[in-house]
């Protein structure tokens, strides 16, 4: 029993939490109260009117508030137009059929029986075309009052009756549900489509700051999350963000279904409304998200580049990650107050981060690749390379020796391999003669391999941010369509 | 009406080809069609049977066909449950409240009013809990119930009868739904799954191998089709296949929501079969897929790498492509026949590839950065260098000025930049003096900078591959771990 009230109590903080978080939870329950109890009252109105004949079909008031009420005013619509589309299609060709059933005389059952097989295939097939999906509801409400209208009908063959007495009640329920929809606190999808394509901008520019940062205080997973190895939702800050741009397509879908439904309302005041370019936008930020999925896969990586050697470009990326973080806020907000770009070079900033990022790199390339090995390499300039490789030996301070212990301190391999570092130095003494000589050969050309794989991986990483801020473009230039289609106001700064 | 005519011609090709790609699809509207028949021919029996009192709710065993039969066995059930249980608790609730409200005298009505909206809020309410969305629709038919029973129960006071009533009809209809769908051809979700994670693996092999054989053929968008800068759903073949499997999670749940309902049949023996591991399994191999796409990033990219340095790399390249791709199609087809691996070492082949790409890049990792200029750089060994590196332009057989024409030539720009060719050579010639002058030290800037981005691009992509390769391990676990709990047969090679 204790535990019971516990679980009770426990709940109930969970739901009072739910609503706290977010109000239009608690608005829409009490709406379908509030419809509920409006239906009821106009049910017993009628109930005591000369017209009480017809109180047995009232129960469809009922059905037609609890079924079409939905979240949204756009689903709301979407959802009274299936249903009135539906009813009013189907009585009238079950009327039909039931007419020229009566025709078969003795075989009439037969004929209904036929009939409700063949509309039962026919309506099943046709909505499980995908271009049909947004009628899927209508056509089950179609489905449901041919039925009905061909049975019911039967037995007292007044068909015309029932149909009617059922239209009444329906538009009754579903004339309560949009008005209470409607007018009280209405909520709409189309803000709700805005709210999270400016969600999205947010968590993309978390990510995106939280990998570049991440990155260059090398911060490293004890244990990979294995949400994050199955791609299943978590709450870590990194992955968190991308992850939920990536993913609310088909949450977007559906939203911009409901939001073509609605009407001009609040800030969005014209009709045809361009709704699908707030997805088209949020498509092309999800293509900039991809690119920071990647670079959150050099930190998941199991090669990783040396904490020294990530130093060196430690400005230039930290300049690019900041600007780019900048670039996606900016937009963000631009989405949110619903303002043009007061200017065309939104861009210049973080291209000239970009640019000096490349700059650095061609200068500094030499510390993304093992500039060691060349000597040893069979490519066309080997001899005059081994010739001028052996003079860098001599000249450059750090000796050959010193810069192979100096990488192989600092890459780290975590998984993947049995290498460790005591057994990697001694194999630069091996004898050929050494009984176990071939396995330390194996070993030396493993950890060589990942030494040249962790430098790579800083140039992946810098790679992966320049590609990032070059697909920037893409986004700006949707963000431009969708500001004239939308007839955004200019910016105030 | 010459084009009417032609779209109804048009319409029905398309449903033929629908039916004829997935005849289930014909098989679920026909078993659909036969419970609407059955249900219809049981009321005909009940209605001249000496129970036709009862007649008058018969509507509830149609509407209960309409609404419960789902084109799979377990959604059949889920729904079939929350509909009983929905039905169930509602009606003994409003019976109660309804025998209370008795005592309410002439306020009768005010107390069913008010009880309508408290329960339309309180349902409403507990069902927009996340944790309660497999429940939504036992709610909503909860709530319908109940109101239909406190409604149409007040005028008559027959309470007890309208709710038994109802309940039989449900059930008949319930019954004849639930034996039609499992005994009649099944379709079962278990199945769907199990398909649809097959499908992932092998449309993730084929981009793969996609990707690496385009990289390798130099593979380039004349222009990137709109559809994947927004990232939606295009037939691009080495998009499609990723992407369906990054996007099919959403899928994964709702079939595995249904599985889970599923009694044991055919290849799936057990209780509790580990349906929860294929949905990890596929997650898994979602993890080993971002990193396709960001591959297929560096084919879309704006800045490419020369062909001529791709086909040094090009054996090493295309050996990891065809390992990978092994890999991903044995596991795919593993899956699908349900055998346990043969052996522990079904990476060995794509590890060793792996490694010799690394080795290569190793050797000939100054193809990949430009040497040229650390020269010019300002890094601790900049005097030794330098000195190096004009004996390099002495030694080596392409002097600097050809080299420098060599990559201009290669690195593609597609975009971002206005740089030509032409401006570029003459940039080696400028005098300090010339009116232009920073304008063409601008111009050098950049495309030095896109030579070293292009060089880096070639990197980035063996990188990922590689990258790739170690993902597969936790692939393999994945698959270990599922064929374990499910039991997979051993082998047979």
């Amino acid at each position: 029993f204790r535990t019971l009230s516990d679980r009770i109590a426990q709940m109930y903080r969970k739901l009072y939490k739910m609503g706290h978080s977010d109000p239009r939870k608690v608005l829409f329950a009490m709406k379908v109260g509030l419809s509920l109890a409006l239906v009821s009252l106009a049910i017993y109105i009628q109930d005591h009117s000369p017209f009480n004949e017809l109180t047995r079909y009232s129960i469809w008031a009922i059905l037609t508030v609890v079924v079409v009420f939905e979240f949204s005013v756009g689903a709301t619509l979407a959802k009274g137009f299936n249903r009135a589309l539906g009813t009013i299609s189907a009585a009238g060709l079950a009327l039909g059929i039931a007419e020229l059933s009566l025709f078969a005389g003795s075989y009439n059952e037969l004929v209904i029986t036929v009939n409700l097989f063949i509309a039962g295939f026919l309506i099943t097939y046709v909505k499980q075309y995908p271009a049909m999906k947004p009628y899927e509801y209508g056509f089950r409400v179609f489905l449901l009052t041919f039925c009905i209208v061909l049975i019911s009908g039967r037995r007292t063959s007044e068909f015309f009756f029932t149909a009617a007495s059922r239209l009444v009640f329906i538009a009754l329920g579903g004339g309560i549900s949009l008005v209470v929809n409607i007018l009280v606190c209405p909520i709409w999808s189309g803000e709700d489509l805005h709210k999270l394509v400016v969600k999205n901008f947010n968590g993309v520019a978390k990510s995106l700051e939280g990998c570049v940062n991440g990155y260059l205080q090398c911060f490293e997973y004890e244990r990979i999350p294995s949400k994050i190895l199955t791609y299943q939702a978590s709450d870590d800050p990194l992955y968190s963000g991308y992850r939920s741009a990536v993913q609310s397509s088909s949450q977007e879908e559906s939203l911009l279904e409901f939001a073509l439904w609605e009407p001009p309302h609040g800030p969005y005041k014209t009709f045809k409304y361009p709704w699908r370019n707030y997805v088209q936008l949020s498509g092309a930020l999800r293509h900039c998200a991809l690119m920071v999925m990647a670079m959150h896969g050099c930190i998941l990586s199991e090669i990783q580049a040396a904490p020294e050697k990530r130093q060196v470009f430690r400005e230039e990326l930290r300049k690019v990650g900041i600007e780019g973080t900048k670039v996606l806020n900016l937009l963000g907000s631009k989405v949110q107050k619903m303002e043009k770009l007061s200017r065309r070079s939104i861009l210049f900033e973080v291209h000239g981060a970009a640019k000096q990022l490349q700059i650095k790199i061609d200068q500094q390339s030499f510390l993304l690749v093992n500039s060691k090995s060349w000597a040893a390499a069979k490519h066309p300039y080997e001899l005059e390379q081994t010739e001028n490789s052996m003079q860098d030996n001599i000249n450059m301070p750090p000796p050959a020796q010193s810069e192979v212990r100096d990488s192989s301190k600092d890459s780290y391999i975590r998984k993947w391999s049995s290498v460790d570092n005591v057994s990697k130095m001694e194999s630069w003494s091996f004898s050929p003669l050494d009984a176990d000589a071939s396995m330390k050969v194996m070993d030396e050309e493993n950890s060589k391999v990942y030494e040249i794989a962790s430098s790579l991986s800083l140039a992946t990483f810098a790679s992966l941010l320049i590609e990032f801020v070059a697909r920037l473009q893409n986004l700006v230039d949707e963000f431009e369509e969708l500001s004239e289609k939308a007839n955004f106001r200019d910016s105030s700064d």
